[in-house]
């Protein structure tokens, strides 16, 4: 399947052309047959014979961006003086900054914001701890941890690579939930080390958000930062793909009109996402599950169970399935994968039961393809931009941190997960709801204020009844 | 010595009174007694019979601005509604924030600030790691760090107490040098885990402060940070302090007409500060110095002698003086301290040599009372604003690091101290120079950019000599 052309790919082509000629309508023509499309041009005259114009254009990658050049070039009496990634440019200098909520323009007010004002606010965190998060950014920050093991699809790419990664999620973090947030990129990958090391660095922060950290090592780290911390800590990629899955599912079974508790799941990714996906379906009270990784169903009978696959295989698969994922999915009423590339067909997807609903969530390209799937499902839902029922994280964490944070959690539980996915389902009103409508967009206002608002009470209910 | 009423102990009362009195004279006779200084005043009228009245007030303590409000209170027809505390409400909900430097309005945006764009420049860095610094926060990015051992003159008070201390100095990095600091505050004082913490925590930063840190654990942290780490480690304690006692002496030694080579020195204070100090005096080429601590001078026969003080004995004190300081202040040109209040008196002060140069720079009391050291030296500084001459870190840090991350340091090293101490005296002019001002004021526009310009001239020598 080719890509179609993305503004992630997007240039920017510096032209000079000679003045009055056909050179504007040559250029778009030449960069449409390539395959190339123009987003934007601007028309300078830089002197009298010539012009100069800048071409924006999505492409489908580098070497086609590298082709549509070569084409424009190939035109002629025009010169290409300079190419620009727009994405490039866009990362220049990085994408934070911090920034002073106080002037800072008088003798008076660096003696109140520091020296030697500051010094009675900090007596009086030392002797009521609890004011630390009234008096300072602890109110409001997270900590958004990785040791770069599982950056997107690139892997092991190291804490300096994945830092425009983590820079782009505190740019989220802020974009949608106001929450000050601030790259922590661990030059360790040792389990010990990132657990001491996010514990040794939690006092200022208000919550943990680890992100691409690779399984099993981050449920390790989870699970041992979660006793020690007095913050919550929250896996993005395992807890933020849950609630948003779970929101799409309550939705799609909406749609269908079917039942969680006893329609048929079949999941493709036994990993991070697998695993949390699992635990909050069935924290929502799903029944009837199997969950196939590359070596088929995962059932208590197989040799090669670590803890995570035991619990899977303790909690699933009650008929004791032992085949592999094509079999597992014949009849199913749903399929979720969150694991590879093109494992199902169409007729694979024809074999499911009525009303049929698939969630193909591997990126970049899913499980099964879209169209083939459309065909044969009721509703289907992947993890791209390009079709409907995207199935994208920033509709989850930026709420569950704002709740956390105002709630002044201490932890994050599967409850308040629960809640945040129910409330992002409840985004999507029955007049909207459709089967290319299971979740509302990112830029939906609602959607953060939403999930806030149910994570803020779950998690006050809990510090209440504690 | 009664403080002065000082803004950072600054009140602000709402009040009622009775409309068309002499309500406000007789406030602002009553808070003047009291010893309190009226510095703003806003008259609302509330109704017909009473007007609403904000008095902000400076006062000099806690217990004084109860005693004020408590005298305002007892005006007949007065009545007091609420009294905020300035500081207090400055520092409310902190006073740092995380902002996005790239806007996130529409779905192509996010596809490249965020996935899946952001993944060809993850891709770059982790073809290229010197990328980083290109299309990175690293490149402006400091870590404030502590242990919340010993934050500012009120000792271990641990991390989260720390916290308004560290963000206000990321305020002013941002404020003096536009660098994106972040605190980072410790949950450990082992030396150990503090060097590796910081170690795991580098690479999305540019540059290391330390802040706070006790000695002797300072030094050590410092060292072996600076040999782990090839980005710049800078303790302010001790070098921030250095770098503006230096700058201050070069001035005060223009004002008197003596050479830094031929003049006696003695100092008060072996800690962070005192010997951080010390080492920069002796590379600018200082040669007769005496370090006191309070078991009196340094020297080698003494059998308390630590790595730190055994190294200020074979560096100093070359005609083997093993009085008291009382002792080692006779005669000398310089007295610097850095110690405790009123070890010296005005008597100490008049024994020194001609023409003598005073810098007394414990907080908030200095070592010898200002007006007494004014009396018998040619130039007198301290730590505090309300005296000629503060000795201020602001003058130093903000323009220590802004060149460092221009120059791209991999470290920081003597002689680029001793830049930026030569460059910022060399911001006050001949015709400004004089008695009462050897140091700019820390808003003076030019002293950042000529301690950044001096360093990364300093530092790029280093790069380009490596």
């Amino acid at each position: 399947m080719a890509t179609a052309p993305s503004v992630s790919y997007s240039i920017t082509v510096r032209l000079e052309v000679p003045a009055g000629g056909r050179a504007v309508s040559q250029i778009t023509h030449v960069v449409e047959n390539a395959g190339g499309i123009v987003t934007a041009l601007d028309v300078n005259t830089a002197a009298h014979e010539t012009m100069r114009i800048d071409v924006t254009i999505a492409t489908r990658d580098t070497e086609h961006a590298e082709a549509i050049v070569t084409a424009v070039e190939a035109i002629e009496g025009v010169r290409v003086h300079k190419v620009s990634d727009r994405t490039f440019l866009m990362h220049l200098g990085g994408k934070i900054e911090m920034r002073s909520k106080v002037p800072l323009r008088t003798r008076d007010e660096l003696s109140m914001a520091y020296t030697p004002g500051v010094a009675r606010v900090s007596l009086a965190i030392a002797r009521n701890p609890e004011d630390v998060r009234r008096l300072t950014v602890k109110r409001n920050s997270v900590a958004v941890v990785t040791d770069g093991s599982a950056v997107l699809g690139l892997g092991n790419i190291g804490p300096q690579a994945a830092l425009p990664v983590m820079e782009g999620k505190a740019a989220l973090f802020k974009r949608f939930a106001d929450i000050d947030a601030w790259p922590i990129c661990l030059d360790t990958q040792d389990t010990d080390e990132i657990v001491r090391t996010v514990q040794i660095i939690a006092p200022a922060f208000g919550g943990i958000n680890l992100e691409d950290i690779s399984a099993p090592r981050c449920f390790e780290v989870e699970a041992r930062l979660r006793e020690l911390l007095d913050i919550p800590v929250f896996h993005d990629d395992q807890h933020g793909t849950a609630i948003c899955v779970l929101a799409a599912l309550t939705n799609a079974l909406r749609v269908v009109g079917k039942d969680l508790s006893s329609v048929h799941i079949t999941m493709a990714g036994a990993g991070a996402a697998g695993s949390a996906i699992l635990r909050l379906l069935l924290h929502a009270g799903a029944k009837h599950v199997i969950v196939c990784d590359h070596r088929g169903a995962v059932h208590a009978g197989r040799d090669d169970l670590d803890d995570s696959l035991r619990w899977i295989a303790e909690h699933t698969n009650a008929g004791d399935y032992r085949g592999d994922l094509r079999g597992a999915v014949k009849g199913a009423d749903v399929f979720i994968g969150v694991s590879a590339p093109g494992i199902l067909t169409g007729a694979d997807i024809a074999a499911m039961n009525d009303d049929a609903i698939v969630f193909a969530l591997a990126n970049p390209e899913p499980e099964v393809a879209y169209d083939e799937a459309r065909e044969h499902a009721a509703v289907v839902a992947t993890g791209r931009s390009d079709y409907p029922n995207q199935i994208n994280n920033v509709l989850a964490f930026p709420g569950v941190f704002r709740g956390l944070l105002d709630a002044q959690a201490k932890g994050v539980d599967e409850d308040m997960l629960l809640a945040a996915a129910r409330a992002l389902a409840a985004v999507v009103s029955d007049e909207e709801l459709g089967p290319n409508y299971i979740v509302p967009s990112v830029f939906h206002p609602d959607v953060t204020p939403a999930v806030a608002a149910a994570v803020r009470e779950a998690a006050t209910a809990v510090r209440a009844g504690s």
